[in-house]
């Protein structure tokens, strides 16, 4: 055989025409989601005040494949499929006997795989005639990815802005307003929960938790809106499962499967994307690759938070999953630059974990991270966004392994973003006063002490 | 034949493996450049103190194809061959019967076409033995490529970076940091020429010309030290031929010949490197395709300037070429925001348009400009670096045209990066607070007035 090429790439003919959904395959599904106000087991319905229906569908669905609607796969064309990587340059630099290769999200404006669920998303929301969206955005990639899509649906988007990121980030709040998003700073005094902040501090410098709750009261008290989010979800995993398959169509065009597979989770919407049709495998007993989660040693939810009941958001807004939560009062060290800051992980994520199905969580330091992501810019030319950057850390800690055992295993991982919008972490980098921290068991007990209490379900 | 795909892919088998030399089927050749010190055509010996050998010889060189080295074609698949869109969205949005494509440039981590040369230059240099490498950058865009290149090669870069932009522009300096260069804020102590102009002015912020004198200083002044220079130069148009080489491959393999082919032109390194294999067709006289070179009206170098002997920087250093040029003095308004303020053309380019083989430049004011780059970014996806608008407003001029005559052109234009590190510019226009600017006549007789004078050459 010929040898492998540097970018393993599909025409758009190969276009995935169908999502995957892990729940089809899992031998127990994750525990049902519960309503706030009744503390009961949420409907689909429960969930349409919020969310376009067709979402909240997707969000209990149980086929194994869903078709991906022609208008959006025409979106994806503009910039997908996405190219696989073979990392020659890296393997040579490590002196590795691995073959490590990544799939790379990075490629488009938005920087990141969050624009294959902000296109589905969008488009949802414009066939059932919803003509406003609002969402909230910390760092900024899913508000950018967002304000892409809704560009292309000519849909008006609110995007609350937590108020000190608007300010230390104004190019972020630039490209959005660019695409035609409006950034509100959060908390702000357009909705009653940020005019009840603000009233009690007119200098509050704003939370997640703070927007998520102006952004689902604007939604649920304006006509014809709804609101999204970019991660954590069932639907956007089921959306970010085309990252897996087509991966898993180029490792099969050069012959090649993958031993370990490595995603960085934070909310979980890229590992599950990732490792999707893996995982169908893996599922269904036909092949057992190895697969690493790659998280932040300052916010572990996986490898070290609770299998728990808590809300998604720290406004105690949305409705309650059972997830891996670190409890949704924690708060990670300001110290942490590495993103991936959430304090609970994906359900689905979370039951394949809980049932073995998902092999190992992998904590990283962050000078370890940002060691890992130099290494790979002065390498394969790509700069990562750090959080990819766990993954590349975990993969080259693998790929020293194989060095030591002589293994020639195959390694894949997901690079979901460059870091073409995150260069003051990387300043802070270079400074050489990053700190590597990771949360004491007490000030773990502090956020699991935050976990909400649900009659008859968990005391 | 089915239907066209969105983008146009290239295998890495496919990349081609010989740049193309315009200079060798130019009926005329550009006039030689001139040594500064004798004011003589200079020779290429007269180079070597400055540039690497092999590079002094690529500007004097006559064949018509030149081998890319096999180390060379390794790094360029790292990114290459680049993408080659069909801009359905915009032509829907525009309702044209224009059939609009782009070479698109901008998916590397340095976000430009400048890399193409960066790597070839390092290269040249390495081979040669040369041990450390110096530039200068002002938006930062080649000092970004160029650190790349160096971190492929191992060599220690220095880059002079213009104080006000490395001040305004701190994430530029870290991506160069990230990938091993220096940065210096010129003018800087380092050097006797940062050191006389920090002796009468303290505060001095900083010019192209004083960052490349230091930069040229240093090298000339060290062992195993060179100079490398990112546009302008034949050597830089030579290298960017392979953007055109690829972009005919790409047109043929779905039966297409462009009628109008745009590029934007700041020194003309992408513009050259576009047209490129076009032009072999248009001086061989097998076809006739229409050139246009795209330009801000704020610094107009081709549509007012003139065909004359001129320094190729400020600080007069350099050799002399006979170039369009508004003068070495001239200054584009610190007003203008949309990049190539560059105030001569590359030879090559200059000559093409002198003997009428390039058709037209055309001048936009940026407020056009950055219309068209939204309205690209918004229907196309890609958000467009500033310079690289230039290219798609006049496009969409060319397919506004075709509205309203009917007539079905096929249009190319080079879109050569893309703007997540411009997002100033982009700022400044969503404020509502740009202005439209050209240079009056008088301003440009002053900058005319710094044309120098050359005995017996240009009096």
């Amino acid at each position: 055989m010929s040898k492998i090429p540097n970018r393993i790439l599909l025409t758009e003919n190969e276009l995935p025409k169908q999502w995957y959904n892990m729940m089809a395959d899992m031998p127990e599904r994750p525990d049902p989601y519960i309503n706030p106000q009744t503390m009961k087991p949420a409907s689909v319905e429960d969930l349409y005040p919020v969310f376009a229906e067709e979402l909240c569908k997707q969000e209990f669905a149980t086929e194994q494949y869903i078709d991906i609607p022609e208008e959006i796969q025409e979106k994806y064309k503009m910039y997908r499929p996405s190219s696989l990587h073979r990392a020659y340059a890296l393997e040579k630099a490590l002196q590795t006997p691995a073959k490590i290769y990544y799939k790379y999200e990075g490629s488009n404006t938005s920087g990141s795989h969050k624009l294959n669920s902000a296109i589905a998303q969008a488009y949802y929301n414009k066939q059932q005639g919803i003509t406003h969206l609002t969402t909230e955005t910390g760092a900024g990639q899913w508000g950018t990815a967002l304000s892409m899509a809704c560009a292309f649906y000519d849909l008006p988007l609110k995007v609350y802005m937590v108020k000190i990121s608007a300010e230390q980030k104004p190019y972020r709040k630039a490209v959005i307003e660019t695409y035609g998003g409006t950034v509100i700073p959060s908390p702000s005094n357009t909705t009653n929960a940020g005019r009840a902040i603000l009233a009690k501090d007119p200098n509050c410098t704003g939370s997640l938790g703070t927007a998520i709750s102006e952004a689902i009261e604007v939604a649920v008290s304006t006509p014809n809106t709804r609101y999204v989010l970019g991660s954590v979800l069932n639907q956007v995993v089921l959306h970010q499962s085309i990252i897996g398959i087509e991966a898993k169509m180029q490792m099969e065009k050069i012959g090649e499967y993958p031993d370990i597979i490595i995603g960085c989770a934070g909310g979980g919407s890229n590992l599950g994307g990732l490792i999707s049709e893996y995982m169908h495998d893996r599922l269904t007993g036909k092949k057992k690759p190895y697969f690493i989660a790659a998280e932040p040693a300052a916010c572990p939810s996986l490898s070290r938070g609770k299998y728990a009941y808590d809300f998604c958001d720290t406004g105690h807004v949305t409705p309650l999953a059972r997830m891996y939560t670190l409890g949704s009062g924690f708060i990670p060290s300001s110290i942490h630059s590495g993103g991936l800051r959430y304090h609970g992980m994906s359900p689905i994520i979370s039951k394949l974990y809980h049932d073995g199905f998902l092999d190992e969580a992998r904590a990283l330091y962050q000078n370890e991270v940002f060691d890992a992501a130099t290494f790979f810019a002065k390498t394969e030319s790509i700069l990562p966004a750090p959080e990819s950057a766990h993954a590349i850390a975990a993969a080259i800690q693998e790929a020293k392994k194989c060095k030591e055992t002589g293994e020639s295993k195959t390694i894949l991982f997901g690079l979901t973003g460059n870091g073409a919008y995150d260069l003051a972490a990387y300043m802070n980098y270079h400074s050489g006063k990053m700190e590597d921290y990771a949360p004491t068991d007490e000030e773990l007990e502090k956020g699991f002490a935050t976990l909400p209490k649900i009659p008859g379900i968990q005391e």
